[in-house]
């Protein structure tokens, strides 16, 4: 059994309350670092070998017990104490155990203010690589869907009244777009995750003849950090981070917003997979969009671990206070949402069913072509704000009369302004309207079908290609 | 081994997806409701059976089952399913298992909508009871040391600066006021909290002949909702209480970051005792204030929870929807940390050390009778606004010379204003200054001790008071 | 013109930096506080003279000058100064040279920390009686509207899937009940506020013999703050308000979501008066719930407020810092929010013209009445958890066939139970199936006509009910 | 006078209620982006006069129109009207009136929808590129202070208490590189805030041949949007900037922490310029860090603003809602806070006047070189865990002697290990402490000069560079 003695015991004249021992230790939650303190810990012994602080043969031990404890926690045949307060001290501990006075010598040089600092640059670095990786399956599954649905008419909505037909295809490529910034953020922030504050050690640097590019090379950081007091009390990579998932869980929130008034029986546009939602324990005929509205929900929560983190630190003194050992749930939680969002949404998404004649036909419910008839009259040479006058009187007579704009009689129209004409028809059908809209972002077909090739060959160019499958993405010949 | 066939399968074609099972489960986190929910469904069968919609004979075998499911979940030996969702269906399918088809009875006349309603409330209720009481204890610990710190001088700050000469027994008395507050507020809250949503069934009511009045008298409700579609989707009882619940852990940060301030070597007003501290892994005279550091950093969290509760709730329509589900997870963190924060601080605050020595040095460096001094003036007739500017002058004339006020030679004193004369000393001594401010609220020590009674009388006249030891509260002789 | 040196000039030797002077002065938005500020220094004075610290012809004149001034602010006529910091100096300085010495001696006991606070607090509680006439003006709004639709047939919703019918009448009365809670909230927190902090001094009392109780008496307070430390230090009172607040702009974003979605052409339940909506620039057609929408994103500013407010106040020392002078932007602007937002909707509201039969359509589409199925088989002695899985069954066989269970013909129904008799569509019908749930908060409409009585009778009870009209309230004969 | 008919009021039959129309106006607060929006119109009158969709006659009316109406506001001479609503419909309305039928053709092809995103895109970058000026100042008067206090002994701190010496140059670019962070952040977000939503028109697009490449061109936006619903819809960029503004603020908010302790008469670290203070209104002695703690309070506001636009975006369908309204305001306030903070703060900074001796002495009083003992031990072979726990004795018989380590007679050392030898004193200075930390991010003066002259390079190699005068930077020949 390990020694449970504290590693700073030294000082002290009375043992831990039992109460404080568990209030403050972080071992609970901590634990899920164990992977990366190991490479940690292997990556300073090494370069402690290598600066001939500890020897060849002590680096061979540390590096080979710490595999072997690797290998008990992976097995989940590891002990974790409470008692040892943390990650660190939990598997230096067991080091000591098993291989000797050897393993009290890799905290040489080092710390638990930069180790713990390195451990979760570590991890989320990590994570952030896999996030990439789902964000990218997820658009991928709207490509798919928005190739198929390139030219199918639905209704946009401005303050959820009909406003324009668009196409379904381009209404999915509007999240494709937001998951793009979203994808853009993750790439800037990783750069500033991926710096390492080993060196630092509690916070004023070591005595002892680190080679701090070596460590940083083993471990895959760009560089050291530039100030050892600012390394060991940064926490802007995690604020960052759940910045930009907060920004993620609110895109797709949005997305949900939608797939739920989609599904409701009154709008009825798509429908889920039974698979994808849960009915009621009292009314039998319910199908509930439950994962749309539990991501939807999801995102609060981010927010709320935002909030968390930066009030956390507001205020803070330099250098490390124990107030931080409190960034880790937030960011933990943080990360396993918006994975699991993004797990749920990469299936769901293409899983949907349009039903494309209750979208065509909502789209005719709005006078959805009024623009449309107003930029005929603008061409007629007609000013602008005088067409959306003409218009919206129309607009007003349909409403009286309960028919489209489609619908009134050529007198009707050519009532209201001298320069319309019998081929003003072709301007108020769904398809001629969309059509016309033919240009960068435009809700076009033929713009859809570009977009999405246009879409298929970033996701092409990026590393996080190797993990879909072929058949994730649309074929070539969209369009 | 209990059917984990969904409780609303019938109308389904399709398989849940098992990533989906998992996503959408709430029974990880809210099996800490299964106390309440079985005390909901005894008082639920009971009533059914008083209104003859179930037999006496099967509100028996329900009630039976429910006390033998309890039993083994408090001894652990009860296995929780994913696939049956959530504490209610794992409960019921376990009850259903052992006493069969009257267990399927049940669930007649309500839905998982209001029974999860009722069971936050019931929980939440007791949480608050305990809350309550820990509050009180918190103030028993301040009044203590209040009563023995009545007459000790210690600087009064205003940003930070020297400003008056206080009592430390005075300032920890302003920390009980703010837990006072808490401690009403949660009062008030509990009013709404106690509310019975059990009758509001799925939304919209039920058919069946329920007898309300006595549901609610045997849970211990106040009342029945009055209206069943609020009933299920109202959260405000969350949301009220983490609004209390981040008030009192900002007053907690207040206390936390004056005490890390105080045990600093810097200032050193206060020693905290070794059992709530701890050390470095690589400083071995560390001795780290990591108790209010904590407590100061788990602020962050609750403000986080509150604003979670709030943005997952804005927007919703009625009634229930998926996204609810996520308000246990914060309200529950909510509830845990205030409980052992208050926990933490009431054994930490009356077992802090002052250090009166260092507390009355500090008051003299920073012409804290300044004001004294002004008003002394006033008493002579110069107005306020010119009393001050003398006085300004004198404190400039202070640090010139390198002196506090009290040792600057009275040919000084009189020069700058022909009002002050031989007995001004009287009022430049941290004692007569202290001694002076003798009303409800000031900070005389004569004013302190009654405080402290006052304190001691509010807290006997308190339900909670049965739960303290005698010795928790100074005895009646204080001032 | 006044003199504007700083009230704190002596000691300084340097004049203040130009940016800073504008930086560091709160008069461009403390100055909504003059009337109050005037109010208590003349509650102030006339207790300096009952204690006789000053004479009677010098409050006279202090009172006299101060509502000389109040009348200047009010017409206009009163010439804010930046280099004068703050409401108070600008007054105090004004009064000096309209009336002399007299006036320096007006701030004598007390300070600006004290001051301010009491200023907080007074124009608070006025706001808060201010949103408790507005809250229940809508109140009586919704029970207009609930009286005229107590029989009105609508979905009932959950996860936006049609759940159960009930009436457009209950519906709103949800609404009522939010509000109601909101209500009694602010009553709460008012208690609270009404706390006067003037004879804190600064922070640590005064040696003056200054009269509290008198004071307190004048300006309506409850009782003098028990801790002078406290009393200048506390911002509970403008926390719990912002959470009060936060809690309404809640409740009326979920009101806003669903008349944003009710006035959609897709769903159509109710018009929303033109006067009410804005159109589009470019979109002849559009209407727009603007109103409804812009209180929606309202909601999010005030809780965005919130959280400042908790976040400034975390870790702050004792007693009074400089950034609490950042509490009252927030505070003035959750207040102007409330307040707007409910004048808006409680024209709003009683002026929706809701489409009866568009609602009653919409509840015929999504099997509403399946749970009363259900509810038939029970009292036919089948458990309910078969009776279930048999609708279920039944209701997949509707959405095979495209129609509703009504329209499913009787051996389609015996064939699913043998239980099932003919009888059977009389609980099939959406209006047997909302009378059927008569109880306390159910849907049928003598429940509903019941509940707008009771809805009545409380609103009649409340002081504010004096600032309604008559027709502001539905006729006693409603139900 | 400009024609205040609403541009959409064709389909309406009811005038705006007045008090709707002031509570949906937005022309209070957005006119601050009528300079931006002139540029955005000039740029689309150009290209529509470049594919003939305006004549070029009709183009120069409305340019030379435009630069009036600017000249006209920019000299307070325009008439801002609540019933035009916004700042778009003000200018174009007085354009119109100004040019007559012309102006009523330059919104041909866009609408509000697109137009608003463009000004608000414009208008942020402005503001970024003069933040990321004020970041460059506060750096460069960071580096100022920095390089003449580069071997200035101070106690670095771990829990506020001493944990090693360092330099005070070396805590002052701990700042620097949290600025760092800032300035590369903004410059990444700026990326995203630089892309041009013209063209995307109301929401699908428009059927006018506009061509975006060239009005992209002209207002230097790198890209057009390449989805209109998307366009019309994404406040991500505002939401992408409030968090930087945050991290922005937490920083100040931190270092403000700093001032405001090391301010204090109990720490004396630094005495703050007059200037920068102000008094009390009451206690003629005080001198308040006013400024320091105004940022810490106002780093709140941001973090409210920044959850204020998540929680908007929240759940909001496609496209363009009224809520989006709301995203002004936040963002004004939150550019406006980051400005005058850094603005304050490039002044303070350095300004401040370091109290060598007092940091000196503080240093001597926390058993500061522990950590260099626990280090001399190692070299001597002893393990590191061993060699903490030796000193950790020692400071405890530090304590009891009420002494420092470098007091304690070699013979209590020897006694505490063998490996001790009188050389030990060298490693128990202060200098020496702090010299032996010599790499990079370490604390010894040689890392800290050579730390100043690469920031100084990184400021040089910036454009903001050109904003400073070349006295800003310390000379290169510091360290």
């Amino acid at each position: 059994m390990p020694d449970t003695k504290k590693p700073w015991q030294g000082r002290f004249q009375e043992a831990t309350d039992a109460f404080v021992e568990a209030f403050t230790a972080s071992v609970t939650f901590d634990q899920r670092l164990a992977d990366v303190d190991i490479d940690g810990s292997i990556a300073h012994a090494t370069m402690l070998a290598a600066v001939a602080v500890i020897t060849r043969a002590e680096c061979e031990r540390i590096v080979d017990g710490l595999e072997a404890i690797r290998a008990d926690i992976s097995a989940g045949q590891f002990s974790w104490s409470i008692s040892l307060e943390d990650v660190h001290m939990n598997i230096e501990a067991a080091l000591t155990e098993r291989i000797g006075d050897a393993g009290k010598k890799l905290h040489t040089g080092r710390s638990r203010n930069d180790q713990i600092a390195t451990d979760i640059r570590l991890y989320l670095r990590g994570a952030i690589d896999q996030i990439l990786i789902e964000i990218t399956r997820v658009q991928a599954g709207i490509l798919r869907l928005a190739a198929a649905e390139a030219a199918t008419i639905m209704p946009g909505f401005t303050h959820l009244q009909v406003a324009q037909p668009i196409t379904f295809g381009h209404h999915l490529l509007a999240w494709g777009e937001m998951l793009e910034r979203d994808y853009e953020r993750l790439q800037d922030a990783r750069k500033r995750v991926n710096v390492m504050p080993l060196g630092a050690a509690a916070l004023a640097g070591t005595t002892y003849p680190i080679d701090q590019a070596m460590t940083a090379n083993l471990l895959g950081f760009d560089r050291p950090a530039r100030n050892s007091l600012d390394a060991v009390s940064d926490r802007d990579f995690g604020i960052e981070f759940s910045a930009c998932a907060s920004m993620i869980m609110m895109h797709l929130s949005r997305m949900a917003e939608e797939m739920v008034m989609w599904a409701s029986p009154l709008i009825g546009f798509v429908e889920l997979p039974d698979r994808y939602c849960t009915g009621s324990s009292i009314m039998p005929q319910k199908k509930n969009p439950d994962v749309p509205e539990l991501v939807r929900g999801k995102s609060a929560r981010v927010f709320g671990h935002l909030i968390s983190l930066l009030t956390l630190m507001k205020g803070q003194p330099l250098t490390y206070n124990k107030d931080n050992q409190e960034d880790k749930e937030p960011l933990f939680d943080a990360i396993d949402t918006v994975q699991q969002s993004l797990l749920a949404f990469a299936d769901l998404i293409p899983a949907m069913v349009p039903d494309r004649q209750a979208m065509r036909l909502a789209t005719m419910k709005g006078f959805a072509t009024a623009t449309d008839l107003a930029d005929y009259l603008v061409r007629r040479h007609v000013p602008f704000r005088d067409a959306h006058e003409i218009v919206g009187k129309l607009v007003a007579r349909g409403i009286e009369l309960g028919v489209d704009l489609s619908d009134l009689p050529l007198a009707e129209l050519t009532a209201a302004s001298e320069a319309i004409e019998p081929d003003v028809y072709d301007v108020l059908t769904l398809d001629g309207s969309v059509a016309a809209r033919d240009h960068t972002g435009g809700t076009a077909p033929a713009q859809v079908a570009r977009a999405v090739r246009e879409g298929v060959a970033r996701i092409k160019a990026r590393s996080e290609y190797a993990h879909l499958g072929p058949e994730m993405l649309p074929n070539d010949a969209v369009g």
